[in-house]
């Protein structure tokens, strides 16, 4: 009986028509070409790579899709218990047609072949859009990207600013900038003008958010006009630049987003706690990891500066999801966002929204985003979150408070897909 | 079957009358006289204002119960998912014979007549602990509470100590201290004769524990007399005071403390990791957070030191009840005690208490406190630890282990009233 | 028909013949010769003491094994919530033949007695290994060990480096080091060659891993030989030697070992995350606890710099299990290895192995080991082990995957048995 609830709670939810609020999807070419573009994902190559296989058999140029893909099936036995290899399963059965649970040497060529002729289909994205039930896409977009070309409705922009804050005393940075905005930053006044046409420019494009990940050893504060100025000066000569002069430049730039966030009306996404090349021989995006030693509390003046600026709050580690929840209850400014890379896997996923379910207010949790960078993981990773989802909302809901099933759903409703329209204002 | 086990257990260990070992109750206002009282607990204001209520709307001067009532009404359905918002549904039933499962702008009035109704019977602060089954509340008593006017038997005192260590050198806690000791703290010499005054006239009214709450920074260490004295000069000149100073009077104090309740044989109850006014434009007591980078080891000098003082402590996130255990496991002094605020909701209370279970000795262990302001919110915060107890219980002992249920619920005993008895002496 | 499938699953794991990859087992003096070896064990000395048992009594000069059985009787039944103390029972019922659920002043000598006729028997080794299902049993030895007068094809040498990385300085251990090797360490070079002949030593005597257990602050790095040089003499002047020189012999040290555990083909176990003597009145070998902020960040450098050495990784806090989880996933030279002292409870091993098998590809996955002082303990530590890994096999890929149960029990033999095999290449 109990399983029939949870299946009648799935059901349910499994319905909606969702909305992916962050994804790494490119609008130009949204849906795979081949099953290498769905097998190079990080999740694959990183857990091959780290299973034995040489980085070179994967990241050889020129590599032929096909022969890629047949070389990591000769790894990914290796990994098969992994919750990542069972999205390839799950995205076979709804979007190929394909059932299987293995993907080895013997029967990978069955699925390249049947997910061939999908991919070949004239009308694949849309497809595999209505097989997902998604109806929009949020994109994560570089600071100089035109946005065009592709319909804004469906592939909604992002102004994601990690090159502003980290790399602005960058050469490539700083002529991106100038290219973009026509404006030479040398000084607050110019940078805030540059920043400003950005957002001008990413909010007629009907952008929804602004985007940024960030390192644990981050600790944004309010730094005045001239302690900017000259520590943007201080970086410029490679021999004398500090630490500080970096720390203070990438605070004002950072500062200076929420400020603009605050003006233009969009929220601002914080990815928190990531550390860039920790493995720097690994493969293409696969060399990230991160230092559980992060507060929150690290964000205390800005979450106090901008009452007015909504900020969607991604954790790494589990332990940062703990502070998440109680920072979510205290501030009004906090929403809880998703259950981001290493956090995303079902038994943190299953505590982190439980602990947000019983504790933070429903209409301050937006339940989920896929990262994908092609459409088709949309599917796999959104249904794994809604099967604990509808796990968690029997057993904490239907069983623990006696709600009926109707109103579990309707909470499952509101984080999944109410929340996102409101806080995204779409 | 198990469903009906998990019932007699929770049964058994629900009609233990208890002792609600912290409370910030005011013996001269135990009880609620409107739900204003129960409503402006800052469990509802908080999560009321983080879900989008106006700090002004909750905080006006003068405001009328039934309004404030109404107006919270207006955003309560917003944090209808929440643990907290069951406690009120909990209440309504056990106390106020009410069964409701929303509180919104369409049933609040009948809620509120109807707990008027109890509020205006003369015997009402009896009747809320006969149906809650409690017969002592400890109280948190400022350190210069004469501790008159109420029975001391049923309402425990309990000296709070955080302005002492943290305060000391600001005008009005040496006044306050002043009046209440009749002695001018100068020196070393004098502050430990004043704490000694208030410790004696706490032990002769009864008292049967000192408590504090510390920030995430905080690391005690011995400091010898002549350090003290010049840290506290130290800080009598704003101009050239230094954070050390206040760490060294800080300690010192504290240190102070602990060897009064060496003496007087009183456990020191400490509660670990808050930081005071994170967010300064929250609502009353809405405003504190914490950093989950504190851990155990900074209180490794205090264990050591005082192997006769016995060390209830609660910590503020899940990550330090990992180190709870372990320490509580390792040091005879250190007991485990309750689910503190951030850490008091259920999926954070079961892993919690499994881990306690499975590998602290079962008489160090003091089970639940409610942390009430009002009385009438023990029977739920209990009701809420029971039910969890009572699973622990049943899956971990009797499926688990196979004892018989006497014998688990006899734990249960030891955890929710047994221990509580021996460690405070009540 | 679950119950059914989980004693399915654990009884064709249990069916299995291990090798238990760390213990702590004297080759010469394998088994028990009294209970008191058992109840000795620290885990039941520290937790008696911790209960309230006077440390004089259990450490008493020349106390006789019944009388200290007798003594720990009076206290072991509060602990008997403990899995340490179900672990005594389980060892009981397998290897005794006595079935109790308490241990008390009551009933201790039928136990006593029992066990003292098994051990008693000449070939109780042989009987304990054979009902525990234990083929071998990696030992952990002193650099200095001579590793002779036991049979290496059972007993698996294993080169346990504390003493050479942390305590190099000492005037004992450069004697003992002298002693081993004939090499009086003076510098970089000596070291090398004095270092590089323990592992010729170890290596031809079959040891199959180098071992270490490193203080939380530790953060290895490569140390050139003069900056070496220059602070093994400085820590050689006691007046003015800094914590800078320590660390940088340590490091030096530290990475030599990597190296010739890379030259010799050698995995080195890493134990992150122990404070020695936090307790320092405690009984023998429980003093020692942790302070749970650490990250695997700190051997960012290590496990860069040695692609070819394999790094089986344990760790103490479940926070730091998060951590290893992530970084298994990504580095494939790290290795997840056990569930470590005061991780190795069962709500700890239940979350921290949910999350290896969900995200760490399954050849990288030592499962447990038993941490045992004698063999007596394998069986019950193990046993406990194996219940938790077939409810995750259970729930997770039989439920969760719809693996068939043979696929399961394949992933539970790859965790216990295929991955040790492989790994330590035994």
């Amino acid at each position: 009986m109990s399983q029939h609830a949870r299946d009648r709670l799935f059901g349910a939810i499994d319905e909606l028509v969702l909305i992916d609020p962050h994804t790494h999807v490119n609008p130009h070419a949204p849906a795979s070409s081949t099953l290498a573009d769905i097998l190079g994902y990080h999740y694959y190559t990183e857990l091959a790579h780290s299973a034995g296989m040489p980085k070179d058999r994967i990241e050889e140029p020129g590599l032929d899709p096909r022969e890629k893909v047949g070389r990591l099936a000769e790894y990914l036995d290796r990994i098969d218990n992994t919750v990542q290899l069972s999205w390839l399963f799950e995205m076979s059965r709804t979007l190929f047609d394909v059932e299987i649970d293995r993907f080895t040497r013997g029967n990978w060529e069955t699925l390249y072949d049947a997910a061939q002729k999908k991919f070949a289909s004239p009308d694949w994205e849309n497809e595999v859009l209505k097989r997902s039930k998604v109806e929009k896409v949020f994109l994560t977009n570089d600071f100089d990207d035109p946005l065009e070309g592709f319909d804004a409705n469906r592939y909604v922009p992002c102004l994601r600013t990690d090159d502003l804050v980290f790399h602005l005393s960058t050469a490539k940075v700083h002529v991106r900038l100038a290219k973009a905005t026509g404006i030479e930053v040398g000084d607050a006044s110019s940078l805030r003008q540059a920043i400003g046409k950005l957002f001008e420019h990413f909010v007629k494009k009907g952008a929804r958010a602004c985007a940024i990940s960030l390192p644990p050893r981050f600790t944004p504060d309010q730094v005045d006009v001239a302690a900017f100025e000259k520590a943007f000066r201080g970086l410029a000569n490679e021999t004398t630049r500090t630490s500080n002069d970096a720390e203070r430049v990438e605070s004002f730039v950072f500062w200076t987003l929420a400020e603009m966030c605050d003006a233009h009306k969009l929220p601002f996404d914080l990815m928190i706690g990531v550390n860039r090349a920790v493995y720097p021989q690994g493969v293409h995006q696969g060399m990230d990891l991160y230092d559980s030693r992060v507060s929150l509390i690290q964000y205390r003046a800005l979450f106090n500066a901008f009452p007015n600026v909504t900020f969607p709050i991604s954790v790494l580690a589990p332990t940062s999801n703990q502070e998440l929840v109680s920072y979510a209850w205290i501030f009004p400014n906090v929403v809880t966002n998703g259950h981001w890379w290493y956090s995303n896997i079902p038994c943190h996923i299953a505590n982190d929204l439980r602990a947000r379910l019983e504790a933070v207010p429903k209409t301050k949790q937006i339940g989920y985003y896929s990262d994908a960078y092609k459409l088709e993981f949309i599917q796999p990773k959104f249904a794994m979150y809604k099967r604990i989802l509808a796990d968690v909302l029997f057993e904490e809901f239907v069983v623990g408070r006696k709600w009926g099933e109707e109103r579990a759903i309707g909470l499952g409703r509101t984080i999944l897909r109410g929340n996102v329209e409101r806080v995204f204002d779409v």
